[in-house]
């Protein structure tokens, strides 16, 4: 066993030095400021008190700088994972409670192991099988699922709902509550972070900052909004006028405990913590594929799964909630120079020191501050454009993005991703099941053979050449018996059939069995089947069969050749069409 | 619409002459005989009274002939889907009892419309899911099954079970109860059966009989088992020996009845009949269309369904049970000169004069005689080398079908084959997740581009060629992703990428935004991204989107034009492998 493989810390820290100590603090001093209100934000947004936001920004952070391979993946609570969780938890206790609590501990553990499993087994790939549109999809929906659930902390009434038609109805029977002093702190942080995000970038590059660092202040614009409003609402007393403030959170940092080992909890959450797991895992390769590539350095995605399960087992451990590695943090983290994970090591003793010294002012920050973060960060996760992209270029990707959105805005996050995963699968075993098939003949005069349909060309009614454009195997074989038989029901004349197949890179069992029905089916016919151009690796296989010493016909390495053996030059009939 | 389409009868009805009617009332006399103990056999097979499989074996042989589009396909009650029936009703109620003669009927109406469905819905390919493997496997191991059942009437002992385990069991505790006069009935008639099988057909031609009568001839060997048995039975009182005797059965045809109208029960027998379905129609079809190539006629796959499907709501609109196309029988059929589908009806017309006229002396048939009908039935349903050619061919095919083997013979049909399709499906898109892909360099002197680890090839250090041997799409796409990103980090003089793609035959939008990805990724990376070879179609959909206008590189026609436009002759630097 290679220890290194799985301690990609060796990688940099033999070396690391006095200069890449500086540039690492100054970008964790960056994200830790950003990531205060995110973590407050995403824990309230996963229905847990404000300190498990926090908890889970510091022992997480530290596990994935020893384990991960990204050098600049900044780990910690984000929006959808977040919003994955309230939905995971919602139907086994009510949130506050300890049991909700345990319950958040046990999926952040299990969401962990099995991250780890699938990266020790190298599973990785397991989450391709979420297809861009699906994706895409499902964070647009989650998007604005997240946005309408803070709705009612900007208005300051009640209200529940896990999908869309819920938070709406919920919101439309409470919207008479409507609290006048939390509005106006929840309306005008949402205004002053709109403002920030348009026009404090160009403010600071015209004060004469340099582009890179105006990009990173606005990012942190949170932390002044956070800031102004808690500081108002102790002067003010805003708790007193309908208010909700985020309350008392308990000083110090998180104490270590095994969790719940309650083997029912742990079945009824797998499903969501798989989930969970794949969908953290998907957006944190492709945030650290992008920052590693700008480096030309690389990351490992089976290792990334264990260096993400770790963090995840740590946070479950710490009392957290799952963790996974943040778009937009991740990007600030780079930008402010982060050269290795020794920058989240930073970013975790920031947040330390932060649940030891910050506490108490953190109980005066008003809920409506934090939604207001939370609405424009997952803003940016909206992206409706994509359904007209995908529409003009494909339609079933189209197809299984709007289900997926649907279904997550109309029933569940769960159901969305599950329908939105089953048919992409379902829609490419139908593609391929009917696949492009064409009969060619000859370009005059050369070696080329071309689509009849499309090209004038020469053919012989005595042979037939049938060009298939797919991989043969069970879902098409079949398609391919019927294919051939209705060739030669429909031409009498027919003594030979040429399989033309330099685009067939696999034929499985299935096909090799239709093959041989289709060879016994023609020899009853009276018509011989010919195999020309297949490939090298797909005949090493065919050798091994009975094929090829019963095929009626012959194998030839180029269709020229079977067209001069079966035919000549004579013969040939030109036809054009 | 298209009436015709739907009534594959107006094809041969209107020009049906003399010679055609002798010769299908001939086949038909032959495939009655055949029929009536079959029919009987599996009724008992299913766990229903004898009657039900003969009324299964007269209306929809009827409607099969009107709506099917196989001339010689002999509908009845078959082995396999006996056995799914069995195993379908088995929860729901005491073989014998009328709640479990109501589960049958609606089992094969239900079963019956869920094909016309498919049918009108043109979705015959659904059966393509079911790979070969899959269904050789599903079929042996329920051979086996079938062939363990049958035991206990062989025996004359009571013992239940639907898998091989349960069934072993059973048994294995009920053995010493053996009945001796039982074992000799059914013992003789296995053993005349095998015999039969072996020797009678070289008998029959060596007393000059022609080979062709003689196969069919040999097929009938179960009517005089049934006929010596019967007698013996009925002359010794072998009843009172205690042989179980098939007992009165009720005379006449069946009544038309509407099936049950219990929603639950539809409910819960939703699974069992799509799967009965889908495995009847496979069998149906595979046979039909060996024979109609024999004869170079073809079958219409979408209006089988809706045959087979007619067929099955007519069974349990008669009082029966699931039905589809025999695969022995229909050879029978084929082989004894039928012409038409009204060689059906004919033997429809023979199974209603039995069901009218021998009743009597079906009550005194020793069980154990039908069991061994089905013993020497499914025996050539059992095909064990069809393991060992997989597992030469194809290891993931072999792993597909072995589960599917030991599930069934463990668990029970239905797991078996939900796992073997699940696991076919799975097994495919791994496959292809991880395509083959090849750097190609160029055959010194010629405009080929082969496999740098395969030929001695000239390279380029500033240009690298990438072949892919797979269509791009959502599974594979993260695959090109990390085989990119890696050729680049290991080579730090690169400033070109060539995709060659010639075996691309389709890129979906999830690999559409992985190359946009790829072209960033390598843009930041100072590495300019071209693709030779585009095919036709894929070249059409890319047009209409930004990756060309965003290509940090070219679109060449062929891979040696790419060649000569970014190295040139000069530079070309020759490299043996």
């Amino acid at each position: 066993m290679n220890v290194k493989r799985y301690l990609p810390l060796m990688d940099w820290l033999p070396g690391y030095g006095r200069s890449q100590a500086v540039n690492d603090l100054v970008a964790a001093v960056i994200v830790t400021v950003m990531l205060i209100p995110q973590s407050l934000a995403y824990a309230l947004l996963a229905g847990l008190p404000a300190q498990v936001g926090l908890y889970a920004s510091i022992l997480p952070l530290v596990v994935y700088a020893v384990f991960g391979t990204s050098r600049t993946l900044s780990v910690g609570p984000v929006a959808v994972a977040s919003l994955m969780t309230a939905a995971a938890l919602a139907p086994l206790a009510q949130a506050g409670t300890s049991e909700y609590l345990i319950g958040a501990v046990v999926l952040a553990t299990l969401s962990g192991l099995m991250l780890m499993a699938m990266g020790l087994l190298r599973l990785g790939f397991m989450a391709n099988f979420l297809s861009h549109p699906v994706i895409s999809g499902f964070i647009t929906a989650s998007g604005i699922v997240i946005a309408a659930s803070q709705l009612k902390h900007i208005l300051g009434v009640e209200a529940s709902g896990h999908n869309l038609l819920e938070i709406v109805n919920s919101l439309a029977g409470s919207i008479g509550q409507t609290n006048g002093a939390t509005v106006a702190v929840g309306a005008g942080a949402l205004l002053f972070l709109l403002v920030a995000r348009k026009r404090l970038n160009p403010l600071l590059r015209a004060v004469g900052l340099a582009p890179r660092l105006a990009d990173i202040l606005t990012k942190t614009a949170p932390i002044l909004a956070v800031l102004v409003t808690t500081l108002l609402a102790w002067q003010l007393n805003l708790g007193a006028q309908g208010v909700k403030l985020v309350g008392q959170v308990p000083a110090g940092l998180p104490s270590l405990a095994l969790p719940s080992l309650d083997w029912g909890l742990w079945q009824q959450l797998a499903v969501s913590a798989l989930l969970i797991s794949v969908v953290g895992f998907v957006e944190s390769v492709s945030v650290g594929q992008t920052l590693a590539a700008k480096r030309r350095q690389r990351i490992d995605p089976d290792q990334e799964l264990i260096g993400l399960g770790a963090a995840n087992v740590s946070s479950g451990l710490s009392g957290g909630m799952p963790v996974t590695g943040g778009f937009s943090r991740s990007v600030v983290n780079f930008d402010a120079g982060a050269e290795t994970p020794a920058a989240g090591a930073f970013t975790a003793v920031g947040i330390a020191l932060a649940t030891l010294y910050l506490t108490p002012a953190i109980a005066y920050l008003p809920q409506a501050t934090l939604a207001a973060t939370i609405m424009v960060a997952v803003a940016t996760l909206i992206d409706l454009p994509a359904l007209a992209r995908t529409w003009r270029y494909s339609r079933p990707d189209f197809g299984a993005m709007l289900a997926t959105i649907l279904l997550t805005l109309a029933h569940s996050v769960e159901a969305g991703i599950l329908a939105g995963v089953g048919l992409s699968i379902g829609l490419f075993l139908y593609r391929t099941s009917r696949p492009h098939s064409a009969v060619v003949g000859r370009v005059p005069g050369t070696e080329h053979f071309r689509n009849v349909l499309r090209h004038d060309v020469e053919l012989c009614p005595k042979v037939t050449f049938l060009r298939v454009d797919e991989s043969l195997y069970f879902a098409n074989a079949r398609f391919l018996e019927e294919r051939v038989m209705d060739l030669v029901a429909g031409e009498p004349a027919l003594k030979h059939l040429v399989l033309v197949c330099p685009a067939v890179n696999l034929i499985d069992a299935s096909a090799l069995e239709s093959l041989e029905a289709i060879n016994e089916r023609l020899r009853n016919a009276g018509v011989a089947l010919h195999l020309s151009e297949v490939k090298g690796p797909v005949m090493d296989r065919l050798k091994n069969t009975d094929l090829l010493a019963n095929l009626s016909g012959e194998v030839f390495l180029s269709t020229y050749e079977a067209w001069q053996r079966l035919i000549g030059q004579s013969v040939a009939q030109r036809i054009i069409v």
